[in-house]
């Protein structure tokens, strides 16, 4: 029994609202054919600010990739550590307890990956195990939710620490004019999450069933170009129309594990862009407040990558009305097109105290 | 149970001898100070030729890091579905029956990764699950069998497909001039591989156990540095004497398992240069024929990164040496450093004619 513990998630100081944005990209693409285009793209993107790991100049300059992949190092190694404490302190756990580092992230390149440094830097095990994923995009939060559910269910005493770790803003490419790359300029946000999957105990949400599910031929609507000035985001006009495939996608698992999708008691979907809630939450026929979480991420911190699923349910769990087997989905999109949905079921555990009472009322 | 199947694996038609590598390096570096030690150092590598995606000149050549990355994904799109349909056929399975790919390479970098392309184009099942690893480097092929094992463990009917794809040549770095990097230019060599663990039935390794281990505070002793050229590769000094801490590790895992790490009938080691299969030999007290797989390896195609552990579990299957239960230890080492180490038992299944046999003959 595998339970996806409350999320710890921590965005940077620097904040970029939306007008500021627009009047970034009045200014820099003034001459650009398509600015009115692409001015309403980001207003229709709904995101209010963002937070960014360093000020909007230095976020515009691109110091060449060495630099900023250097940033990105200094920058994890200077956030990643305290949503892990908080993580672990949300599961009750030391480090001590963690079986499995999933570490998930897109926008910096390292190798080793951060969880050697983890391990070294803060008291995990030499034997913890490490999963570093970086190349699911924005689905791989909800891939390591699935793969740290696997690992649990074929160790049932495991815990599985998840990190997310996404400074999107450290892949602003500024020679990049494509209409798709000035709405992403005005999309995404910088965000660390942590989350531990408990393979026993804990309070959150026990892991009853996972699916993936690969668009067919999409290959190259997500997908970055590698090049001498970094990774480039490709993103094809075609995406925000996924939903349409992916929505019945959502629909068979549920019914696959007997559940009706448009019935849950709640959804944490990834908050790729608007059209994307809006579109899912018309095809699976559920009130648009049921994404009020994924809303809530997007409009306040944009899309933080594979971090949006941790966002939105730390969100779930900060609302407390989550009642005990209350049932719900959890979706990561990304490049592949790749979908990575989990269902599971709110989970209290039985504490020792109401258990002894329960015991008394029965025995009277 | 989970039984690792006969791997599959191709090196490209590119040959460069260990006489052309030091002719080479003579030339290249007529005026580096340290050019005898280089010299020394690649002959006692005991590497007789490696293969290579391109021709020698072309390999010299760095057509910035772009061009590199996408030779990468073509070299990659033409190699890899030869290994993957072989590795299928060993295994005696349809790309239908296989419930999740785990991809490792790091020496280029795709988002998505080659998954998508695999499932798109070789028959793949939309919802067969990714697991792309780009930062274990050369310890990512045990880490692909453990987490293969892992995933089988959780699913007893799932089948995994592994793909180790290294093309370590398009990482060569002409400015990198430090001791370590001279000896890496005469060390890895490219190659493929592809091998499916089965989650029920399969001749091969039964996998019984898998641990991994991180020695302490070695981040900084192989690891990339990313720039605006690419992969750069940094190798310390060091690295040849870390099987001093690690051969306890291995041996403390088989005592688990109540096994002793010196009287195993199989060894599938990580060919990382000689002296790690020297020391890991000495430390194991162990016969030096016993690493002969892995030896084999290293002298024809030189260290292949992750398909190291593939190739050296081919040799083994093709000597056909192996008997029903014979016990062995996979381990893979990388980056970390990490090892990913792996116990298993050689596996026939039962088959149905001499089973009928054997009722017939206890029936008489």
């Amino acid at each position: 029994m595998a339970t996806l513990c409350r999320p710890a998630v921590a965005v940077p100081e620097y904040v970029i609202t939306q007008e500021e944005t627009l009047d970034l990209a009045r200014s820099i693409h003034a001459d650009h054919p398509q600015l009115p285009l692409a001015l309403r793209l980001i207003e229709n993107t709904g995101v209010r600010k963002r937070h960014l790991v360093q000020s909007v100049e230095e976020t515009l300059a691109h110091p060449g990739f060495e630099a900023r992949n250097l940033r990105y190092e200094a920058e994890a190694k200077r956030r990643v550590p305290q949503v892990v404490r908080e993580a672990l302190e949300h599961a009750r756990l030391t480090p001590q307890e963690i079986d499995l580092i999933v570490y998930v992230s897109c926008t910096g390149f390292m190798m080793p990956s951060l969880t050697a440094w983890l391990i070294n830097s803060m008291g995990f095990r030499p034997e913890t195990r490490q999963l570093p994923i970086a190349q699911l995009g924005c689905a791989a939060g909800g891939a390591a939710i699935n793969r740290a559910h696997d690992f649990c269910t074929a160790y049932p005493n495991a815990n599985v620490l998840i990190v997310a770790c996404e400074f999107c803003s450290l892949c602003y490419q500024p020679t990049d004019l494509e209409i798709g790359t000035l709405l992403s300029n005005g999309l995404f946000g910088d965000a660390v999450a942590a989350a531990v999957v408990r393979g026993s105990g804990g309070t959150g949400v026990h892991l009853e069933r996972n699916g993936s599910y690969l668009v067919p031929d999409t290959e190259e609507w997500i997908a970055y170009s590698v090049r001498s000035t970094g990774f480039h985001f490709l993103l094809d006009k075609r995406v925000p129309g996924t939903m349409e495939p992916l929505a019945p996608v959502l629909v068979q698992l549920a019914e696959q594990h007997k559940w009706n999708a448009s019935e849950l008691d709640f959804y944490i979907v990834h908050a790729g862009g608007p059209r994307i809630l809006d579109d899912l939450c018309s095809h699976l026929k559920v009130d648009p407040e049921c994404f009020r979480f994924s809303r809530a991420t997007l409009t306040e911190y944009g899309n933080i990558a594979s971090a949006v699923v941790f966002d939105a349910l730390a969100r779930y769990f900060d609302e407390g009305t989550a009642v005990d087997r209350a049932t719900g989905l959890i979706a990561g999109f990304g490049p592949g097109i790749t979908a990575e949905v989990a269902l599971g079921r709110w989970t209290v555990p039985v504490k020792p105290q109401s258990f002894a009472k329960t015991l008394i009322r029965s025995s009277n």
